[in-house]
């Protein structure tokens, strides 16, 4: 076990209904809100009209920035800040899934941040002074609800970039709102929920067994719910613990008492992302397995990892440990590709121009060489090209 | 999945040495300090010498509250409220267990209760505006540093109640200060960090896949760590795991999502503290096992719920889901028997001659007819009988 810190400040409204504590969640903050939204479909569910009259009725002003684009970006954040500034924005209410939320995260640091805003995004800090933030979920899958961080992309130099913001003080998780998200953004975001955890879970520390319990938790309860909520887009349970452990993958608690693995995928993702304006969850499911057996060839010392793997969370057995290793992956892969997501870059059009510089930045300079196992430029360019 | 609100507003340094984050911890808060400690174990430890030095250093002004019960009794908070009112005193510092902590609590809101301090303790009510309170924990049990509740015991009318007070702004959790708690003790609290989890664990709801995931995770990691730290008392990862999971099991979070169980063995047991001032774990190990088998027997549509515990908890297999049900529950009295813990009442000197009065206190008025299975006074008084 090795120390850790922790803390989140975060207040969380779970279930059916509870946007009846959306006023009292904003109004301790103030009167005007700035309104955050993505590509519109709060409009098409009736969720916008919803939250617009529980504003109106409770005597809010509203103010909008809608239109936050999937991967969001940099000119996102400047146009939400001179909202902000410009009317005296006392509040910032995030409607939308994790690209709203951290969009709506650096906005509410950036109206303090004295400088460019891109400086803001690409300086590693902790967290900074913040206006509050609430936010309504919609997308069961980054788990921005519930940590202080946000990915902030700036495409025109292919960078995207994630960071510590500011907590929100108040999430409201309603599965109902998830029952009109798409199969495929369903698996992308189930893909993401689980690419957080394996993030965490492949470490070199033993005997951190709450950490490492929540984790098989999570990844079993992702693996028995998506294909429910793939057939019954409203089943409530599915949707409900999909959404339950989307919250608690990204809280800093799957870490506990580990050694910090570097979040490889997500590093190695962000450049797909950057470079290809891709579905985040999809380029992580794409890179998962080829990065699993990549590392497990690279280095047999870190097998027994994916033995527990294979044995807690599928529930698989076997004498010989290599096969069950392997044979957990294989099945993992198996699991992204029965959900719908194209497990090859090149469904989507990626091709390996722009590998060796995309594992540059990943790499950061060797950042990646302390991760569970070391991953070297070469490494990265391997991975990518396993995934073509 | 029900609904649920939660937050832990505590900020947690978990491990060796994070006691070098106490200087930074409380001077957000103030100079004057308030340290309350209990029967001075930490005087023999070299903690107390160890925690002076730094507020001495560091420029602290320090008032102590120390000689604070197992227990912890009203006069305790009273005589805590009296030394911060007469003091100005401007955080709490409290280095202990639970019943440190507890105190503390109550002394933190008390100070700014009007009216009898009793009559807080006695009253539900939200948590309450109180002093900034850090505590340093040397004992694995109760999960109070990581809770905003507290108990507090009245000896004169054989009253124990639990409230809640206030959320510690930060808890100092180092394992290393557990190495010194007797085998009696570390096992006592184990078995309060089991029945925390019991108590959210047997309830109706079904697909809570986060909340029960977490609860087996806890009680097997219970099971695994407690014989090697009654071992091996400076075994860091047994008492690193103990410690982490002690936090948890209080956190609400085994509860996401969970139709509540009323707690019913810390009712019961709150009475057999409040009547003859035992050890709560030690009551709780007892009554555990006993209030099982009632309910299993009283109503066996719950019979599903101990078929759970013994297939994802112990291990066990089998055809025979009542035998395998009995099983689970036989093996966990042995567990705690294994432990050293005395199993009967009658160890402990107590015969039945309060019992009725007990459960009748336990019940409140028809309290537990809400719990996992409906408990009336006459089934309080036969579990009780079954203890002796």
């Amino acid at each position: 076990m090795q120390n850790y810190s922790h803390t989140i400040p975060t207040k969380i409204y779970f279930g059916k209904g509870q946007i009846s504590r959306l006023a009292e969640a904003l109004r301790p903050f103030g009167a005007k809100v700035l309104l955050t939204y993505g590509g519109g479909s709060i409009k098409k569910t009736g969720l916008y009209d919803t939250v617009m009259d529980i504003l109106s009725d409770e005597g809010f002003t509203v103010f909008e920035c809608g239109g936050i684009e999937p991967n969001p970006r940099i000119e996102s954040v400047e146009r939400g800040v001179k909202l902000c500034r410009e009317n005296g924005i006392e509040v910032i209410l995030a409607v939308g899934g994790g690209s709203t939320i951290d969009c709506s995260k650096a906005i509410a640091a950036g109206v303090y941040y004295e400088g460019d805003l891109w400086e803001m995004a690409s300086t590693r800090h902790g967290v900074l002074k913040a206006l509050p933030l609430v936010d309504i979920l919609t997308l069961s899958a980054t788990g921005s609800e519930y940590d202080g961080g946000g990915v902030i992309s700036n495409m025109k130099i292919n960078q995207k970039l994630g960071n510590s913001y500011t907590f929100p003080a108040v999430s409201i998780c309603d599965p109902t709102y998830t029952f009109t998200v798409s199969k495929y953004q369903t698996a992308a975001g189930t893909a993401d929920i689980m690419s957080h955890i394996f993030e965490e879970y492949f470490s070199r520390t033993p005997d951190s067994d709450l950490a490492d319990g929540i984790c098989e938790t999570v990844l079993k309860s992702a693996i028995k719910n998506l294909p429910i909520a793939l057939a019954e887009p409203d089943n409530y349970s599915a949707r409900a613990n999909l959404m339950s452990i989307s919250s608690i993958a990204c809280s800093g608690i799957p870490s506990y008492g580990k050694q910090s693995s570097g979040w490889p995928c997500h590093a190695m993702e962000h450049e797909l992302s950057a470079f290809y304006d891709i579905t985040h969850g999809v380029g992580l499911a794409i890179l998962t397995p080829r990065w699993m057996r990549h590392i497990l060839k690279k280095d047999p010392s870190c097998e027994w990892r994916f033995v527990r793997f294979a044995e807690n969370v599928w529930g698989m057995e076997g004498e010989d440990e290599h096969a069950l290793a392997n044979a957990a992956i294989d099945r993992l892969e198996e699991f992204f590709r029965e959900s719908g997501i194209p497990m090859t870059l090149s469904e989507l059009g990626i091709g390996e121009e722009h590998f060796a510089e995309m594992a540059s930045h990943a790499n950061r300079g060797g950042y990646l060489k302390n991760s569970f196992v070391a991953l070297t430029d070469e490494d990265i360019v391997e991975i990518y090209r396993a995934c073509l």
